[in-house]
This record gives C-alpha cells, structure tokens and sequence, in this order.
C-alpha cells in the first residue's frame, strides 16, 4: 500500500489514539466491574472495539506502524502490538528504534514472539539478532537452508559497527564469460531482482568480485554482448571488517546506492545499499547530538523512568566530580570572597563565556572529525585558528564584560582583572576544545562521549581559578 | 576512475602535501628572490612542481579533491584548486561544503570562474545558484536551451528548505499506454538511462504521473506487456514545496532510493534521489550538532579568523545577556554571601548539575523532534516522565550534593538546602528542558538552535537563585 504522506501520518496517529481512547475507557470500566455476571455488555464491546483497531491498522504501512508506537506511551503501545497480526507485527519490529523493540520484545509471550519472528526472512532475523536470547535465535535459523542458517549464526561474530552488520546478502551476481541476453534469461527465470538494485556486481569463476553493470545498461545491451565488455571494473568495494563509517563516507562522496561487500579472499559475500547507509548516518550524527549532551544512548521516549534516569548517571557522576573540584578551587579563594564580596557574582560569568566557547570549538571539531575532514596534520594549523579566534573574541567580550564589572562596581582595577581572567580562559577553552575530542579520536573513542564535559570541566575550573587569582594578585 | 578506499585518500592527501611542502619551499625561495635575473634555475623548478601536482591530481575522483580541499588550509588550497583543470574543478566545485565553495569562488579571476562554471550541467548549476552572483548565473544560463534555462532560473524561486531544491531534472518518464518493448526501445535510443535510476516513473497523457516501474521489472518484462500492467500506482510522491524533512524521514522511513517530485496538478517535474537525501540528513543533522553549541552555520575548519569569530557571536552575545542576569541574581544576595562565604563556593555546583541533566532532557527532545516522533499530544506525558527522573536524579545526586557540603563545612543546615535547591533545580531542568524545543518547534524555529543557550540560563539563574534564597531563608 501507498506509504503515507506525513499529514495523513499524523492523521493515522491521531485516528488510532481515537481507537485507543475509546476502547482504554472501557477497559477502565471492565477493571471497576471484575465480577463476571456485570459487564458483559461492556466486554462486547471492548472486543468489538479491538477488532476496529485491528482492522485498521492492517491498511497501514509498516514503516508507520512502526512510527506510531515509537509515539505513543507504553500502555497504548502494548495494546496496539498486541493488535497486530504475526506478518505486519514482524515488519514492523524491524523497522522500529533497539530500545523501544526491547520493550515490545519484553511484552511479548514466547509463543507469540516465536511466531512473530518466524515470518522474518534471514537478513532480517540476523538484524535483529542483537536484541535476541541466543536459544530462540537457534530455534528460529533452524528452519532456514544451510545457506541462511550459517549466514543467521555468523552474523554475531561480525563486530558492531562493521560494514559487515550493514550488509545483506540478498545479492544477484552475474558472471564475467556470460553474455547480457544469457543475464536477462538469468534474472527472468528467478522472476524478480533483489529490493534496491541499481546495479548487478559480476564475479568470476571463482567467485570472486570482478565489476559491476548498472540495470540500466543491461537493460539497452545488445543481448549478444558479453557481460566483461559491459561491466565497470573500477568499483569501490568494502571488506566484511571494515568500518561502518567509511562505508557512510564512501556512500556520500561518491553518491553510492549500492556496494559489494568481499571477504579477505575478495570473494563477493553480500551488499550494501543506500537506504540502510542512510539508517546508519541517521544514527551516528544523532548519537553525536545525545554524546555530547552527556547521554550514552538514544532512549526510548516512554522508557521506563529508571532505564531513563540511568542512561543519564555515568556522565552526571563525572560532571558532579569534576564540579565538585571547581567548587573546591572556590574554597580555596574565600578568604579573597570574604575580602571582597562582588568576586562571587562575578566569577560564573567567566566560567559561562568559557564553557560557551568551548562547547562551540568542540562541535566544530567533533563534526571535522565525523565528516572525515580534520587529518592530524591539520590539527596544529586549528589549533592556531582557534587560538587566534579565541583571542580576538576575548579582547571584544572580555572588554565588554570588564565594563560591565566596572559599571556595576564602580572599580577599573575590578573590570581589568575581569577582562584578563575572560582573555585568558578563552584561550584555555580553544586548547581544550580542540584537544579533547581530537585526543579522544586518536584513542579510538567516540570524540562526543566526554569531550563536552570535560571542556566544562576545565573551563570552569580555570576560569574560578584564574579570575580568583588575579583579584587575589591585583585587588587585594 | 576508481574512488579511494580510505587510507588511499589519506595517503593521497600525504602526497599533495609533499608535492605542495616541495613547491611551497621554492615558492618562499622565489619570493626573497624578486630580482629577474636570480632565480631562473628555481623558476623552473617551481613549475616543473606545479606541472607535476597537477598530472597527479588529474588521476583523483573529484569528490576524492573535495575532501582534499576541506583538509588542507587556505594557502595550501588556492594553490590545489589553481591546478585543477576546469572540467575537474567544476566536479569539484559541487562537491565541497558551502563555506569552502565560497572562498574558492572569492579566490578565482571572474574568466576562469566563468570557464569552470561553463562545465556544470543545469542541474549542478541550479545547485550552486545560491552562491553565485544573480549576472554570471544568467550569463551561465544562456548557453542552456529554454527548458534548461528556465530550470536553472525558476530555482532562485523555491525556497530554502523545500523538496524542489533537493530535486533533480534530470528523469526520464514513461508513458502509459506504451508496452514494455516500446519503452526500452526508447531508453535505447537515449543511449543510458540517468544516474541513480531504480526505477521509471509512468506519465499519462497530460503528464501527470501515474505510478513507477523498477527496472528489474520493465528488464525481465514480456515487451508485449503495456506499462500501465507493470506499474505500481501507490507511490510515494512529494510536491514541489514540500519541506526536504518530510523527504527525509519518507526516503529513511520507507527505504525510498528514489522518488518523483510533482506540481500542484500532479505533473512530474523531477526527481529525488538517495544520494542527495543523504547529503541532506547528514547535513541536518550535524547542524543539530552545531546549533545546540551555539554556532548559527557550519564554518570551515580553515576560515578567515574574523568569519569564524563573526559565527561565533550571536549566541555568545546572548549568553553573554544571560550571564549578566545570573551575576546580577547573585548580586542580590551579597549580604548573604558576605556572611556565609561557602555559599559562593557551592553555588556553581547547583547550577551545573541543573544544566548538565536539562542539557540531556534538550538532546533528547531535540533528537525527537527531528526522527519526527514526537507528538503534541505525547508532550505531557513526556514532561512527567521528565519530571519523574528528576525527581528521581534529584532525590540521588541532590543527596549525595548535600552529603559532600555538609562534610566540607560541617553544617548539615547547608547539606539540607544544598540537597533541596539541587531537587528543586533539576525539576526546573525538567520543565525548560521540555517545554523550550517543543515550543521552538511549535513557532516554526529549528528546536537545536537556541535551546541549550536558554537551558543554561534557567538553571544558572533558578539554580543561584533556589540555593542563595534558600540559604538566607534557613541558614542566617
């Protein structure tokens, strides 16, 4: 069926929270009048209401069945899952987020999730296998051909993040000796291409990846040609290991929509295409956005508020940490506090234009780095922009703020410490900002796990110190 | 040619830079030589180096050069794009970020610009039509026949943002009534068939579309079958000022490699493709990324210092603004300050621990919003998940917060109000943290920008505020 126009999605959202509405009521009812002699009445028509519901979300797509409980809260969710025949039920779990399939996984009895399963084919079983108890995933790949068992069973040794996870191996290949008449025949007998084929890749007798031919031109081939004439050998291939990211980078720089995937012996074992490229680029700029607010993983919205609250506590704790050593650093000055009061409303604004800048010089950074643009040889050369941008702001800001200080203290002495203690932690925050992420990069972390958190951490830490200190030096 | 698998770039970026590092030497050389008749021996030289840069940079793909252009800096780059020759420096031209377009197209004489724009196809010329001045692109547009010309001046009419500036022209449509052998036929004749083509669309007599054939479809089709027997009719399609977001999520949601783009009647225009809604997700994404740190544009890495500063300043002014509240709020409770100093020292505790966990509640609304998942009608229950963590978070970390007073000053009044305003700070997170994207969202804004920048205010001025008032409620 058509996939849905986003104003008829929310149509349909809003069309299914009717059927919820309507039949949640009911079902509050039915849990006041447990007694089985009343409410019989009611029951019926609580079941006539299910059915609505299940009727209608039949005609959906889906990828909307999908989006639609990623929407809605836990309680309606189970209700709609609950609703969803076994086909439409498995669709639809591929195609929704790893924390909110866990959650549905979880609501599910054996029995139905067994059925719900067995309808995936084995590139999607092997998808999802990560979120699977290993005794189940056996059951499941024990139906399938030898071929699709081994292929199910290898998929956990591929490490997460491998071009080999995004891969499938729904591929068609052709052969170099064949002629383009002899391919069509080919693809007829089978009666259908593979979904999303742009082009056929072509190995040789020992299976091994030789080119590919672009439907297009096989489609106007003289069907006498052969197949090694038509095909283009140059094409950019990825190996079973090689990392997801270059395969995104691969893909957006040179406008791919499909890639064959070798093995060391270069061997075609599989295909990457454009839509599941587009899922994973999709996922890692938004894990930037969440890792560098301090988030470890994309989180169900309607997650359970305990799961919420401890996808947040290992970045909380380091923040505390690092916070309570700036407030230590304060401690130590609060005998030039006690000197001079104004010092302690003064000094979070150097610490708030230093954790600003910062923050910015490190989404510059984490983002080069994603984008695969800062090689380290360039690092140097940024690191003096950074500085000489961090000193032109600091001269500007740090003058405004230091007469701001004046103007409210009455003091010049206060303003010029003002102005120094800014000058001095932007700089501090364009050397952290930039080698923080870049240090983190280096040791083949994520550079947006951490490198926010520990940029405020030094900003505050040294625009406390620093501020205190000059006052201590100067003003005292 | 074959485009570089990742540590070839990186190796053929070493070797630019060896070739530049070579010329660049005897660049100097030649400078401090400025008399004519010094220097022949090195002149040649020199331009035996260029000579030699240039052959080697005619075997790189041109979005391999766009990569080598974005990491190298200014100098480095206007001496690379000097050696390119037009046809390579136009494949180029399109494929670089915006900002390093533009400081190529500031740093080239008007007659060769004029030469490498005259390489561009309509479609590319279209797409770079928002940084070129509005005279060369209608000298650029002459050469083109009517269609194309009209194509490449209507352009400036779509609005930032819509599906038509995602669009291509170049598609190729079949007709209905025609069979299955008549339409290839006619895509023989063409010769090949466009790039980034898995599937044709289907036109009636006046044009307006009528659904799509994939390729693996019209090539293993009987050429008696008509094409409206192979067509599929319920396709996704999207008009001309549709938001490119809807695109996105459609392209990510329904695994779309390409789709048709019609007019207010329903008459095929153009076409989508993958690799441009790619281009698009990633770009929004990251500027998610960027907008949350308070930077307005993507700014490249290597950018006049003043241009990067200049990004910088309209957040960091509005921070600024808020910083000056806080210090102010501060300000107000000096004579507290003055009589209990630890106050000054574990009040920026208060305020970080807030900003820290709303700046998670933001990432996570900000990351919703943008997949699309988050509906009106979920916003409530979302603020009282929010509220609950916070509470919960509150109740743990405001605890062990007052602990660490209460054992650093001996005072378990401090700890009490520490732990109480720390509470009452994350559930005032909580609420910003909700409430500021959504209604961004809501105004039409980009919920990334500005967020994080009003965030911090709440909880720096709620957070001196809560603690500093609580103090001299209870604790003088």
């Amino acid at each position: 069926m058509e996939p849905a126009p986003a104003d008829r999605l929310e149509q349909q959202i809003e069309e299914v929270k009717g059927l919820l509405a309507k039949h949640g009521l009911l079902e509050s009812v039915a849990r006041r009048q447990q007694t089985p002699r009343s409410g019989l009445l009611e029951e019926m028509q609580r079941r006539q209401n299910l059915v609505e519901l299940e009727m209608r979300l039949r005609t959906f797509h889906p990828a909307d069945i999908a989006s639609i409980l990623e929407s809605i809260p836990p309680d309606d969710r189970i209700l709609v899952w609950g609703q969803l025949k076994a086909a439409l039920a498995s669709a639809a779990l591929v195609e929704v987020s790893e924390p909110v399939r866990e959650a549905l996984i979880e609501s599910t009895s054996a029995e139905r999730l067994f059925a719900i399963l067995s309808e995936l084919d084995a590139d999607d079983l092997r998808y999802l296998s990560a979120s699977m108890p290993e005794p189940l995933l056996s059951e499941l790949a024990a139906k399938f051909d030898a071929q699709d068992r081994s292929w199910v069973e290898e998929s956990r040794s591929y490490p997460e993040g491998s071009t080999a996870r995004l891969m499938t191996q729904d591929v068609l290949s052709l052969h170099a000796p064949q002629t383009a008449g002899e391919a069509v025949a080919g693809v007829r007998q089978l009666g259908s291409l593979p979904a999303h084929t742009d082009r056929l890749f072509v190995v040789d007798a020992r299976n091994l990846l030789a080119g590919a031919v672009p439907l297009g031109v096989l489609l106007v081939a003289d069907p006498a040609a052969e197949i090694s004439s038509l095909m283009d050998p140059d094409i950019r291939r990825f190996h079973l290991y090689d990392p997801a990211e270059e395969v995104a980078t691969a893909f957006e720089r040179y406008d791919l929509l499909s890639a064959p995937v070798v093995d060391d012996r270069g061997k075609l074992i599989g295909r990457v295409t454009a839509d599941s490229v587009m899922d994973f680029i999709r996922a890692s700029s938004e894990n930037n956005v969440l890792g560098l607010a301090g988030l470890r993983t994309a989180e169900d919205l309607f997650a359970p508020v305990l799961d919420s609250a401890r996808n947040r506590w290992p970045w909380l704790a380091v923040n505390l940490a690092t916070a309570f050593i700036a407030s230590r650093i304060i401690g130590g000055f609060e005998g030039t506090i006690q000197q001079l009061v104004p010092l302690a409303a003064l000094m979070p604004i150097v610490a708030s234009v230093g954790g600003n800048t910062g923050n910015q010089t490190v989404a510059l950074v984490v983002r080069a780095l994603a984008l695969d643009q800062l090689k380290i040889g360039s690092a140097w050369h940024l690191m003096r922009k950074e500085l000489t941008v961090g000193l032109l702001n600091g001269a500007l800001w740090g003058t405004l703020i230091g007469l701001f200080a004046m103007v409210v203290y009455h003091s010049a002495p206060l303003g010029l410490v003002m102005t120094s203690a800014v000058l001095l932690n932007l700089l501090n925050a364009a050397i952290v900002g930039v080698l923080v992420p870049l240090a983190l990069s280096q040791a083949g972390r994520d550079p947006a796990q951490g490198s926010s958190v520990v940029l405020t951490f030094a900003t505050d830490s040294m625009g406390f110190f620093l501020f205190l200190g000059l006052a201590q030096l100067f003003l005292l």
